[in-house]
């Protein structure tokens, strides 16, 4: 089966395309609030449909809360199971869109046409890059070069309840060779990506209580323990002056990344004067002796994502509090292990606080990293596929975001998975005025036809 | 002029005393909020007309706030100047007061009678307890034993503003020899206490900016520097790990306190543990090496009001924040210059500030300490009246609060001030359901009459 005619065929059906990719977009499928629970039922029929429409058979499949939508094709060659999400984010604060955000069209900008509305990027425009990439070789084909299995969530926005029962339930179906996620981004507009390191995750509130109750300062301040002054502490301890963080066994299974990675991060030319500049800073922050990208990509962090403690109002109050607190992430890598670290973590903080003062502890998520081999020879095949279609050749590279879906495919189906994607950094995903190229969608389908043909 | 023919009119004029007093405490005179803005001026007609009717002459005097009153005794002998408030704090939460709070009435309770209402303690009921003296020394012998002007401010509970204008604008009228302040406390039920160390008050505001936006802490977590990990290792590094304040030059001015004080403090056998067990703490947390009654009384502190940054709502967001922010105040004893130390507190944080990071404060209060020289003879001759009528010996105590009036008496009108006031600890001024012993008010009276004698 020849490419040739598919990829022509796709650029001759681009317009039609993205009509379909409006209509999905006209459907304002929030899955976070209830409010919109027909609109995301709405989305995932919409999606069935159009996967039968090309050839799928497909099913809607009820979850205990929004559904799945499942979809096969059979084919010759290896089995593919391909990953997106249908849901997308709230649109507040409406008022700072240009638009209605369920009001998508095609917008021309001094940077090139972008198709403009909630979830174009975020995921519904990476989603229908594979379905259209399918559609084109059917249309053309009559078949696939390869046997494929959709697989659509509704709740990636919103914490993905129902994702691990599903795909425990339903694992034969689910499985295939390899799984395929578009929900990443470009390198830049010219170097595209395969990401194979996903950063992990880890969060801890940590609440400090000194005095019973809020106390005057006059009255006490000296003798009376101030919370705010031990969680300051706490906070202050957990990185070194090399910028290294301090919990106990912190970095075991923290890996040096292979040479050959580093030479090909090292050769991307990324720009941390540029990516810093933008957001109004000058030098890299984390650990002495790693470039930003390192920092980034393949090193575990520890931030303080809130910090809440006395008055906090306008003017001023001489109160020494009760109580203060700090919201505290840590991003992790290799084989660091979240509920490890969290035990020692909460030792560490516990052996600073002084016998006087209480501490409580509340864990919020715990995911480890995601690193994917690319022993697998699709990955190879694929990063000649992207090479083919983008002016610059593709590159592996990390993410200092989690997805954990590739770890679940990982853990519980024990497939490899291969992120490709076609965002841009600037396509303003959970925020208003959310876009996508339309190079990025074009383009993106041109990729996944090759991609399709490369790995069968 | 007999003194004993006085305390006995005291003891069978109290009940009209007191009748006086509830009378005064109905009036609803919250200076800070102008809905009681004519109840404010109600309260100084009452007193104009209460010091008329003991035979002073009286007037109430405008200021672009609340009106002052001033009052004027002629007599034999030193001139005294006292002074009082008569407004009071807010009432709220209305629904933590167990009566109306300005429906004022006498109740019997395990630990003796009081007067409940709002003021009764704070200052109304203190103010009174020298004017009841003033009334039982001349119905007792038509005159009193020394000159006296009477001084009554509106404004103490709203930050005071007319007063330092009043005072230059009739310093002739209120200069006397020695002034006399009703709004410190007995040390406890048996000893009086003359306060003589006040401790004075820095308040700073800081802002640390590091990215110029919040930002995503997987897409920058490592590399963007956070602030609130600046901030807290600027509050971290406040203090060394003996408690001493690290701030340059932070202790000149700083007093070692008199051998003789010492002593004396001592000797008041003050209970740490009571007192701090009270909030639920046990460890004086302040310098190595002193006592708690030290750090209250005597020490200086740098204390944590407030800290704010990031996301502090319920659950979790990986934001890494623009900004983080902390209100830190310091209590100064002795010669401490507020205006110097804010500058070297400035230079002590900008130079933990990473060139990466802007920081900007703003200043609130500054005020002095105020150490009362007790050279003056009045100040043997009260406490030895005060250690007449208590159980116990007076004592000269410190207090670790701000009480601007005195250090005004000393620098505008060049005159020391003697602070001898009732109040107890457990009188929940500021708060709910304040109160004054009936006990604090009778032997206050009682000590006033004494006192009047004593210098005189």
């Amino acid at each position: 089966m020849s490419l040739d005619p598919v990829l022509a065929r796709i650029d001759s059906d681009l317009e039609a395309a993205t009509d379909r990719l409006l209509d999905l977009l006209r459907i304002p499928s929030i899955s976070t609030d209830p409010a919109f629970k027909a609109e995301c039922d709405r989305a995932a029929d919409w999606l069935v449909a159009d996967l039968q429409s090309l050839g799928a058979e497909a099913s809607k499949r009820p979850t205990s809360g929004h559904p799945m939508v499942v979809g096969h094709i059979d084919g010759p060659g290896p089995h593919l199971l391909f990953y997106g999400h249908y849901d997308v984010q709230p649109v507040d604060p409406l008022t700072l869109w240009d638009r209605d955000p369920f009001d998508p069209q095609i917008e021309d900008t001094p940077r090139g046409r972008v198709i403009r509305g909630r979830g174009s990027s975020d995921d519904k425009g990476q989603l229908m890059t594979f379905v259209e990439a399918c559609r084109a070789w059917k249309a053309e084909h009559g078949e696939l070069p390869c046997k494929i299995t959709f697989f659509f969530e509704g709740e990636e926005e919103s914490g993905s309840p129902s994702l691990i029962p599903f795909m425990k339930d339903n694992a034969a179906e689910l499985t295939a060779d390899i799984a395929l996620i578009c929900d990443t981004g470009l390198f830049d507009s010219r170097v595209p990506a395969i990401t194979t390191m996903l950063r992990g995750l880890l969060g801890e509130e940590v609440c400090i209580t000194g005095p019973d109750k809020d106390l005057h300062s006059g009255m006490y301040g000296g003798a009376a323990m101030n919370p705010i002054r031990v969680l300051a502490r706490i906070i202050a301890a957990l990185h070194d002056d090399t910028g290294r963080i301090t919990v106990p066994g912190f970095y075991d299974g923290v890996p040096e990344i292979p040479d050959a990675l580093k030479a090909q991060w090292d050769g991307l030319g990324f720009d941390a004067s540029a990516f810093l500049g933008d957001v109004g800073l000058a030098d890299p922050a984390g650990e002495q002796g790693r470039s930003a990208l390192e920092m980034l990509w393949s090193r575990p962090t520890c931030e303080v994502n809130g910090i809440s403690g006395g008055y906090e109002g306008d003017g001023f109050k001489t109160v020494l509090p009760s109580k203060a607190s700090a919201k505290i992430s840590f991003r992790l890598v290799g084989q660091q292990d979240p509920h490890a670290l969290r035990e020692s973590f909460r030792d560490h903080v516990r052996s600073m606080v002084p016998a006087d003062c209480k501490v409580e502890f509340k864990g919020h998520g715990a995911s480890p990293a995601s690193v994917m081999s690319t022993d697998h020879p699709a990955f190879e095949a694929a990063r000649q596929a992207l090479s083919d279609e983008w002016p610059d050749a593709a590159a592996y590279v990390g993410c200092g975001g989690s997805i954990p879906i590739a770890g679940y495919f990982k853990n519980l189906l024990d497939m490899d998975a291969m992120l490709i994607g076609f965002g841009k950094d600037d396509d303003q995903i959970h925020s208003p005025n959310e876009k996508y190229d339309l190079e990025s969608f074009h383009k993106g389908i041109r990729s996944w036809a090759r991609v399709l043909a490369a790995v069968s």
